[in-house]
């Protein structure tokens, strides 16, 4: 019955964005666009609040695909960032992969466009060379529910493990004590909800800073 | 077969925001909640951009509806703002109408949470009196999809336009070349597929901003 | 433009349940039975708050019919009781007109079990005499949500009013001053989401008694 | 009782399409893509079919809007083409009016994206101004259903009439034998079940020539 | 607030069934099959129940439009069976509504495939000449739901009434003691939630005979 | 990458009807009550086309859980028929485990209402004494559709293979030359589409008879 | 093909209710509220009823995620109450693990909001430790449809069993006539189908009293 | 953690087209029409594309089922056609196994119709005797989505891995620069939304060439 459980660690992940690029994300159809926008801007906000290394990629970034989304790139600007000449697995680029054994990281947290293309086909890879594979699932989007089931399903057959974003959040921070404030603002940057909870409280009790109007 | 067009008009339009309070917001479940804060933003939005005349109200702030939505009250700091005592129907509170009246408008751009209360008693009110009523039904929230119909139902039966909030701000716009970077920036601030747009077709040909990173 | 808003009135409104009846709720798949039945005691409990009057009535109550909700029974001990011995339409028994007629008003409120038939026939009888019929559509079920798009298109084509029964308890109220605890107890009994934020606020500030556990 | 019946007419009708432009269709989210581009082709090809005049219009094809479909383009070469300067609404522009007076007709059949914007607006002017309108609901899009509702409410109640692209077909045509092969042609191109309705058909008895392989 | 019940009348009313064409049946997609072919035979039942007269009509019936639904040719051997030589819209055939005219009776319970055309149509046509007209919406079926809500549109701002199969049952029926055992029969042939209830009750009490097994 | 094909065979599968009960059956809402009916019944017809030896189990039949449907008491008259007087689950019935043994059979395939309770229990039951558990996915229902999934979930994890009856059919069968007549005959009289198909070919074609009107 | 059936065990089970505050709550959309707070209540209900050992935790409630749901504290007013001070996966906190290592328990029922971090984190925990875990999959909320999944398929993955509160209580009950009119009253209380059975049932027979009447 | 990728090569797959025909087709509710008939052109498209040996295998073409769809007939004019006299699992065909054998190749890319039945008994079949198995998820189809999952569930539990069409062309393709013209074709007329980012590109940059105009 015992079975380890295969956690996030803060000093062992690192966190893969590939293909958020502007055309890629109109096939994207199996999330609300505006939720979509907003997870994966909740991805890089807590790439960014827990310091983890963050790989940015594209594919074909001047041709139809697009541009990056440009708050990726000005959120990381100096994280490594492989345009790929024309690979469509990502680890097929050695970029890519020098990037991520560069950190000297195994735990990899990645989120991309489209699901089963740019985010399976990276996860299929690095699990075969023994790395831990965490999807951002709810930071991924493709073509319509159907296809993500089955993306999933390969996925999890593999050994990843799916995982949203709050998730991920959570199990890095594993103590709201570590940093009540940097938490409280994560959640109410990026989750209507927990930002009425927290304006409620502050207005009744006080004490925890609203976090700051959205833009 | 002729029915004459009742078009908003920038001259004859006011804004309405009805209790979009940080409590009620939970009760809100006809729409994603991602996608609800961003609707409710871009009314805010468009009605600053075409400087209508706005009009805040709310119920009970300080017991368990809780405070208006910070952001709205950042956006109209000088707005009147009615907070009433107990009245549910906005149109019973006497500030609230004078406050309509001293606009001297005739069309009324009514949003509120939840729709079949705090948008319909109003709107049915105004209606009686002569206005035309315009509801924005994407930033209107209530508990479920059946009761916005029903909802919806009760209004236009009484003569309200159902319109979504690019629907306003289009009609109200009437020709791109009014203010381009102006309306630009509004649809790419909320809607995603939009802002895509215009990220990629500046990244290819330039001369139009691609609108500031979101928050 | 002017069109007048016919609103509930305390003085001139009264609560018809129909068919609510332990076998017919077996039919009845547009809504989840959660919340069906939550609906369905929320329409008595506003009924008794508001001291409408009100008239339960069954169709083939000893047959596979099945009783009526025994909660109806035990809430409106005295409120006029019509088991009616065959009419489908309860509009075609005499006696249940007859029990309206008596409490000399002109406001139906009614709710019942199915949509299309137990709700509509009665509810087009009325307005054919010239009373006013407000349809509580969350506490009204049936087979599906194709047969209640259908059945809400007859009725308000004849110009009823669909309403769920917050609407209705909002409408009749006016005012949260009217009764402040009482209208709270009716909400948190009913509305989940509701007492939550009741709960929160007592938490807080305190004032306002957190209702009585739910059974 | 009686209502006369507004029937499409081969000599009264004209087809306007509105900004199906390749950015714009990217916020196309009510409908599936693949049925969307296939809709908007079988209207184009249901106009060349019973050859009514058909009016082409875009709004800043050369802005992130995008170009019109090129299938549309290559389907009507000489057809009228309108590339708006800045007007949203269509019938703002006298180029547009101008053209669909030009054909003397009286019943605009209209598609377009987004419905709300580009197909309500034109509609309701045209209405106002006699024009019997038919929206061509099918090969219309927009954000999402709740959109396309409350824009079908706004049109519907100004006198306009919905009709997906098949029943605007049937109801031009009249009589299959009007053009046995064009109207099977037109069903096999654009509605699979139908197609293969026939393909099984042909197999069978033969003599109806099974449409041309799709591309 | 008068407005007159349009209601269905045993002397007065006569049963239409368009298209239920083999071949036809395969394009109905807003509805479940299983669901479909159930409410088809139960209108079927409940014509030869009230002993309503009933005309069959096709459209193309040598052809991939396929023969008629078996079991209404089974059921109905003596009806008027108007197989049109090419008119889609049945009003057009002028022994279709020969064999309306016959019958004297100016109320006509209309379903048929697919609901856009094959009903709205005559539905239309019907109106236009004065008559009644209740559209049988579940035993009508087309291509998705979007479809048939624009069907339903256009036909209710005519003044067609929809109802589904049940409804219109009940409003024959109008008292269950006209024949208890009749309908019983019906709705325990063709609502499986019904007829447990009656299995449910004739076991425990007996007295109403359970109806015979299905096939 | 080898794993064996554990598949249906004629000599080995029996099949086990777990409390298909009248009472019971109003719990079913995963799926729509018309379908469901008839893929219960289905399941019967294959097992008698089948030959398979079939066995009949209920829970407090003489309570509110309500009969067995009758159609399936007087499909298997003969069938070993196990009214369990309070087992939850039928594998701690020692009658209902020793008709299955008596048959000498390795193969469940079984059915019941509601699917986690009276499907699952027996399942997980017989895996663990080395059965080959076949869940009759179509033919078993419960309260909503997540329930479904977890109770999937937990057989499936267990060894159990999840299979509609058409599956099971077409596994059972393996060569329609083995009777085309009755297996034609099973999926015509359960599949309407199917049904559709066979009335068409055989209007066309003939030979091969159209299964007998249904009930 | 054998695989041990790990059943629940009344001498085994423990239930553990994971943060159900009353500002958590309003995360919770994957399940409507009315169901979501019924399904909660009758976890409780069931662990009274079969006097298992309950363990309640909370995560922050003195700040915005609010208090526990009332109806938890007063159910269970002397089971361990761990407030837990900022441990975000519940196995983090000492008390909570001492508190379920003195019951001596193996099976751990587990339900909480949201599921993919206060129900899964400890849920992962257990299962390294060697604990049997079963998730009440209906009594656990989260953000939507999609992370629920996610969450149940990393849990699942990892060894945890599906279940929901019903088959919970059904599998510890295991024969009925363990306590019949418990039960009884459990599934009357919390299943509305099953309450008018039980109605329906005592109208007709009696001997089995109707559960009392809901708040 | 290490587990193998198994990822299609242009070496060893080969293309499995099982019972794609018109009288089947009926059948397949899990997916739009419109959809699902663009996939299956789709994986002839990329079959043809990557010059994968393809196979044709069809059941009683000259009875109900229909003739196969006459586009991958065209499209495959030298393909191996097994028209099977009578076996449902194609596994159970000699020549079809034989003409895979004759490939050489051991992962087969299969799709067909019904799911649960076509697809996945060849795919159990061929699992057993060691080869790999890619089932193409969105060209095949089945009665409705619960089927599906059960089908899924059955092959995935074997080890055959769930793939879209456009993974597969990705896997298959490897990198843009083995054929970018080819690939951007195939994905412009198959993928709506990419065929229109590359117009809306080659309308701005040019050289890339716009795909043919769909028929």
């Amino acid at each position: 019955m015992t079975k380890p459980y295969s956690r996030l660690d803060l000093d062992q992940a690192v966190v893969l964005l590939v293909d958020h690029q502007a055309g890629l994300l109109s096939l994207v159809r199996d999330v609300d666009p505006d939720r979509f926008k907003n997870n994966v801007l909740a991805v890089a906000d807590l790439a960014a609040f827990f310091r983890l290394p963050t790989i940015l990629t594209t594919s074909f970034e001047e041709g139809p695909n697009g541009p990056i989304m440009p708050e990726l790139k000005a959120k990381f600007p100096d994280a490594p960032f492989i345009a790929r000449p024309g690979q469509i697995n990502a680890w097929d680029n050695p970029d890519f992969v020098a990037a991520i054994k560069a950190t000297g990281r195994r735990q990899l947290i990645i989120a991309g466009v489209v699901t089963e293309v740019c985010v399976a086909f990276p996860a299929l890879s690095a699990i075969a060379e023994g790395y831990e594979v965490f999807v951002v699932t709810d930071a991924s989007g493709t073509f319509n529910e159907a296809v993500r089931e089955a993306a999933w399903s390969r996925m999890t057959a593999a050994g990843a493990q799916l995982m949203n974003w709050f998730a991920v959040a959570c199990e890095l921070q594993r103590d709201w004590r570590r940093d009540v404030e940097g938490l409280a603002t994560l959640v109410s940057d990026h989750i209507p909800d927990y930002r009425n909870l927290i304006t409620s409280y502050t207005a009744l009790r006080g004490g925890m800073p609203a976090s700051r109007p959205a833009a």
